[in-house]
């Protein structure tokens, strides 16, 4: 028997139409690159996301399931994107600014754009391979000067669309399964794979986020958007803050720490997202020059790597601001856990309670979490035993865009995450290391794989085998270890480094080499990461 | 364009299995009707849920559909019903306790209940009526000691049904759009109506209950769920509870303000819901014996009638215990609005941000609401404009039970509420008066058409008007008054008590009568009530 509930689909309008409703007087407020500072409402918001939506659809003839890219920072008109885009029916899809150049061309064109919103300052790093662009009709510039100069064809301000456009527009009654918006995953192992979020999925996640054993995010605060938009949706913060009714502070490309406390100060900003190594240089820099007066932070929090004890530690004793550790993955939404304290840890040491902190924490409401072990069994919650972690939910994906490979969902259709983890007895998930071998440097991830194969490309080069090693400023690093083909021969670090800016943007690239004999191997013949990890650890690898 | 997630169904099994792998620690603690004190937690619960499905499934032969009855205080039984019911796809049914005879029967009746689940120490009411219920084919005992005597036919006790059953179960897989409970509204102008929820709307009900802006209940939280279980699902705490990882407090029938204070102190409850008067009561009772130590309790949330300014003040000042207006029907799940103070209103004065919170606050995410004038336009949100308020969400009903009667409900799929109200331009809802003439009587409803039309059936009675007064203890209590037939006639207060006895129960019949030469009357003929609250307001009727 049904229940008698109206059919009210969850869609990012939803969300649109009640931040204008509830909390059109709440604010965003947009740092531009060049350090302007511009703030309107939600009320403001709102009716340009309806012009917007009659821009799309009758200037650009953008349709119902259409993909439109943007190529841009955190910004006010990049909000607008997310929901005017999404609000007639197409798939706003935000593009990595920090790929290759193969990478970025690789995805436009997988995703088939018809229509990309690029940053002035960034038109630069599309010029470059837009003749390669097979479905781009049009780019549209964001903040950028009247007599700015490009090579790309058909471009048009975005303020320009906007202009002669009215703020009426009935927004179409969606599925709430239809697709919303796109990410890739950074390309790992391989080329970048596309996910593709639904209404229903970004609603549900933005929801969950702002209760308080997760995000606690309520109209008392005002947010910080540290997380780029172009990294799995900022995390769903643009939807969040009009579910929460929170104030949105974008930061654009302004990132350099005391770009960000002076944000902090100015904004009474309460709390913010980031990846660990723009909270440790905020740190830093805080602990150099200490604000004159208390910031109204409350909380950072922070994914895509794992917390240092010691920044959590430091921020919290010197600063009296708390670092909360989440984790998630693109094929997540991101968000699936967070790590909280709870009344039961009221009696623990310090350090006990830091441990815990530190730890990736328990899943939201909507998602479930399990640790399969390499038998193939469910792992008991002891927080000791290990596999991998699965997790499946409301806005976990169930495939990969343009691919029916399902290598990495279960039969029983949980996602693998390829992450090595346990889960204590209360829940608390802890990431122990990875069955991918990834790098995870600034919040970005680097593949060791690419890294070695372009490397064994080298002539003077047999095997290279690149780990993870622990970096004050970016978290991780990678250290390459190499065996020559000739041990007489020798290659300076900066020929490597040359070699590989061929195929690698340069914060990918590892500044640490090491010669070995030999590349530890498995028994079935593979790297032994573990091994060589083992032996830097120790000391004997440099 | 589909996206590409998961199909995850939001139902209460939903919350069960995320409430027992993520906080099986936590507490659900009863005071049963005698006083005793019993206490188990999430996981043991979900031990006996599943014991439960597999004795509703196999031996009491409940299938898929199926509408099962609960008679019963708020206690862990009751919870395990709530899942265990509609955890096998069955519908959870609580009937409300405090009806006539003859409207229990109806209910029971009209939604064909096959089983019904009872305390031994409500067995009385069900006795009654028993011989003409004509679904029912099996009463479970609840609480009831072993050698219990009852004339209800075909009883098992609760344990004794449990204990042989399996833990064993696998949750059926249910569509989130498919009935879990029913609750029936409180009979105002006519026989009570079926509210038919669903999977979707309880959890999504639950789930934003828990935001911050609404509720805000996370696991540093132990809740006391004064509302009864047999009102609307008790506003949905049953549920968020497993959501937020709260500890839950039932206090079944132990509601004197000496009960609850009681629990209070020794359960270090920090929130609680409840209707005003029991809060007034609670408040009078620790003025007259303040407690020795400062309570736990930082807010309680109030619903079902207006929060008296004075006691949010009182509350506060003397205890440091914050109340918080919400609002909601039967027919939303119950919870649409909350009213909490935001950054904007930190410069009020006292006076002023008492206003605001007595108001009925904003809509939470998920619902709508708005204002539609007499003349059918939409008021402004100026906070001046009445109008009759309607709400549509994901929680909202689209239609009641067995009719198809669209009366309520507007062209463009709104939920008339019935209640004159204003919004002000920051969104706070604000109930100005009833279109319904109700009044409503320490949480409960009471129908002022019914009470007329059965007082104008007495003999020396020719017109009665009934309307709502304020009362410190109930609120509001209904005050008739009366034009005789012959004006030298007089009846006595206690023979009007006497003759109303036999159609109204006690808490329903007005004990304050008032003689009139003749009822105001609009232009149309109707009974002016307006006209008679401003002549009582004035002193002219008393």
């Amino acid at each position: 028997m049904k229940g008698l509930i109206m059919d009210y689909p969850l869609t990012t309008t939803t969300i649109l139409e009640y931040g204008n409703s509830v909390y059109h007087n709440k604010k965003i407020i947009t740092y531009l690159p060049d350090g302007t500072r511009e703030e309107y409402r939600f009320g403001d918001m709102y009716k340009r996301c309806k012009k917007l939506a009659n821009a799309l659809t009758k200037k650009l003839g953008i349709n119902n399931g259409d993909m439109v890219g943007t190529f841009a920072w955190n910004h006010a008109p990049h909000v607008e994107l997310y929901y005017g885009i999404s609000g007639i029916g197409a798939i706003c899809h935000p593009i990595n600014i920090r790929l290759t150049s193969h990478q970025t061309e690789y995805i436009i064109n997988n995703s088939e754009d018809r229509v990309i919103f690029v940053d002035a300052t960034l038109v630069p790093l599309l010029e470059k391979i837009a003749p390669l662009l097979e479905t781009v009709e049009c780019y549209v510039l964001l903040n950028a000067p009247k007599d700015f100069k490009t090579s790309l064809l058909n471009t048009i301000h975005y303020e320009d669309l906007l202009a002669d456009q009215n703020e009426d527009y009935e927004w179409p009654t969606l599925n709430e399964n239809d697709a919303c918006g796109m990410c890739y995953t950074s390309g790992t192992t391989g080329l970048p794979k596309g996910v593709l979020y639904s209404h229903r999925s970004t609603y549900l996640h933005a929801s969950n986020i702002i209760s308080p054993n997760a995000g606690n995010y309520s109209n008392l605060d005002t947010l910080l958007l540290i997380v780029p938009q172009f990294h799995v949706m900022a995390w769903g913060f643009p939807y969040l803050c009009l579910l929460s009714g929170s104030n949105m502070v974008l930061p654009s490309s302004n990132l350099q720490p005391e770009a960000i406390i002076k944000m902090l100060q100015e904004e009474k900003i309460t709390k913010a997202n980031g990846v660990p190594t723009i909270w440790l240089g905020v740190y830093h820099a805080m602990k150099e020059n200490p604000p004159k007066e208390k910031l109204a932070l409350q909380e950072y929090i922070v994914g895509g790597s794992a917390l240092p004890k010691s920044l959590i530690e430091g921020f919290e004793k010197d600063f009296g601001i708390k670092g909360v550790q989440a984790w998630g993955m693109t094929e997540t939404s991101p968000l699936g856990t967070v790590s909280r304290l709870q009344p039961m840890h009221a009696n623990l040491s310090e350090n006990e309670k830091l441990n815990i902190r530190a730890k990736q924490g328990t899943a939201f409401p909507g998602v479930e979490i399990r640790i399969m072990t390499d038998e193939g069994t469910l792992a008991p919650a002891d927080g000791k035993t290990m596999g991998e972690l699965q997790i499946k939910g409301a806005w976990v994906i169930n495939s990969y865009f343009k691919t029916n490979n399902q290598e990495n969902f279960t039969d029983d259709g949980w996602f693998k995450t390829g992450d090595v983890s346990t889960i204590d007895t209360d829940g608390y998930m802890e990431i122990k290391d990875r069955t991918k071998d990834l790098i995870k440097s600034g919040g970005e991830w680097i593949s060791s794989v690419a890294l070695e194969s372009a490397l064994m490309a080298h002539p003077k080069i047999r095997e290279a085998a690149v780990i993870a090693i622990a970096d004050e400023k970016w978290v991780e690093k990678p250290l390459a270890s190499i065996v020559l083909v000739n041990t007489e021969d020798t290659i300076s670090d900066e020929e490597l480094i040359e070699f590989l800016s061929r195929d690698f943007v340069k914060y990918q690239i590892p500044k640490d080499y090491v010669y070995i004999t030999e590349v530890p191997k498995t028994s079935v013949g593979k790297f032994d990461k573990k091994e060589i990890r083992r032996l830097f650890a120790e000391g004997k690898l440099m």
